[in-house]
């Protein structure tokens, strides 16, 4: 055991924004002032309910735009018994058998329906291919494990269909959890691995044990405050720290696919990403991280600083199709 | 031009240390708590030569033990007429050509004599390789450019016995800095470039327009305060942006080796590192970026984090020798 050491005190400051990022990232960061929200008790539901709502219409407002001008098809069917959004690329080929099996985002509360459905478009424009995204279940009436059981759900259907090296899986924030995760539980069910994972600003340790957890704690302007009461609600009793809830804790040694990981520098899951690829390379995983400068969780909102990492993104994923 | 906009104002907050560190490093975080010292004036020179003796002292006390442990043996040779140490590891084969060029770090100001030399045997541990220390002047007595000039110059002296490929050029901290500046310099003089570079917490951007100068300015307990004094000193009257003074501002698409990139998550320099792997892959470089959780500035002082992310400068290296 190490004996315990006091904390740092850090002053309060100012801190600039960065004249030498481009002027839509720095009017993300000199204009963004969130409130720290309280969250609801975890009885109450119908609290629960109406944040999720209200989160939801937030993350319309800010990427319903984007998707909507993004050329494609959207089809909404049902994938063992699951609702998902398959969406294809305009001018995508006939004989392109490439999926990207996109989680989406929100807290494990919320980000389904109409936001799953922005998110899995946005992803199809970033990787130009066909793009699967499972709406699936949430708390407060469908804590853990119904989320992860339905994204192995729609990955068990996909394997029916795909080789596993015409599938890629990826998701971020609390998408990149659920990918993550959801490798892990099918390498432990003998399941064949997808050709490479993608995890943007992931959200892989709900103990929030990570430094920037603090570090980067009133830096964040978009994520202001720990999720824990979130993630305890999603968890319903169950240990937070075992690796289908913070895959950060699983064990790579036993195999895991080449992953991508992207994070801002003033993000509060930064930890989460410079932990999750320093633990994927002591375990031999082709892993790769790549930080936007000065950036919030989340990026910023598709300014020049994200479609850089959102390439080398594509790169990866283009190199390991398989 | 982007409008100004507004700082973001952080509270005062105590940052714990964080529990999942090894004992080691959680000792660094939690004890090191250096006074912000005044830098001396810039003309008062017999003031920066008597902080750079004290520099040095502290320096040998910190890292001077760990060096004397290491076996090798270490020679004095002048080298283009540059004092330089050349450190062969113990064990090393008789016709093993490889060579690491470990420009030292010190602020630019410091670091030289038995610094320089405990500072290029813990890189002949570090590469496993024979490691050649140009000992280049500084600031006061030799301001820019006569610390390049040196490096340039064993550079160019290496290469008149060994091939490119055989030749990798790395530094920490402001070694950093010399060392991606010679390669700079290298390239724009019609040289051959060495097969890779190793950039550990590099000082690459003397104007410190790096958003981590601000938002890791007392988080960072090793660094602790800006280093323009000395950047003022070095330069003496030279522009602080020129890719010579602050490579972080060179044109890379016209040819720069693979690069691996490390820095701390709590680094004063971290932004230095995570903009250069950005610049490096723009360009279309092979770049990584490797960082340690929590890490101030140099990391940790040997604990089991830093060995982790030494072993991939090792693989790195080792990948590219030609």
């Amino acid at each position: 055991m190490a004996e315990a050491h006091p904390p740092l005190d850090v002053p309060s400051r100012s801190i600039p924004v960065p004249s030498h990022l481009s002027p839509q990232a720095q009017a993300v960061l000199g204009t963004i002032r969130l409130p720290r929200t309280e969250r609801p008790p975890l009885d109450d539901h119908e609290a629960w309910r109406r944040s999720a709502r209200e989160g939801d219409e937030t993350t319309l407002e800010l990427i319903g735009p984007r998707a909507a001008a993004v050329p494609c098809r959207v089809e909404q069917r049902e994938v063992a018994g699951v609702p998902a959004f398959v969406v294809d690329p305009d001018g995508i080929a006939p004989d392109d058998r490439r999926v990207f099996l996109d989680i989406h985002g929100g807290g494990l509360t919320s980000g389904g329906g109409d936001g799953c459905r922005a998110m899995a478009v946005l992803a199809t424009l970033r990787n130009g291919v066909r793009t699967w995204s499972p709406d699936y279940r949430m708390p407060p009436d469908h804590p853990y494990p119904a989320a992860l059981d339905d994204c192995v759900a729609v990955y068990r259907d996909l394997l029916e269909r795909h080789r596993p090296g015409e599938i890629t899986v990826g998701g971020v924030s609390a998408g990149g959890n659920l990918a993550a995760a959801l490798v892990l539980r099918a390498r432990d069910e003998g399941l064949p691995l997808p050709a490479a994972v993608v995890l943007g600003t992931p959200e892989l340790d709900l103990t929030e044990s990570g430094d920037s957890f603090h570090t980067n704690l009133g830096v964040d302007n978009i994520l202001v405050g720990s999720l824990m009461p979130a993630n305890l609600l999603y968890a319903a009793g169950h240990d937070l720290a075992h690796p289908y809830l913070s895959p950060l804790f699983g064990d790579f040694s036993r195999g895991f696919p080449p992953t991508i990981l992207t994070a801002g520098t003033r993000d509060l899951f930064l930890s989460n990403a410079v932990r999750m690829h320093r633990a994927l390379r002591a375990a031999g995983v082709e892993a790769e991280l790549h930080l936007i400068e000065g950036a919030p969780h989340g990026g910023f909102f598709g300014a020049p600083e994200d479609l850089e990492v959102e390439l080398e993104v594509r790169r990866f994923i283009d190199r390991h199709w398989d």
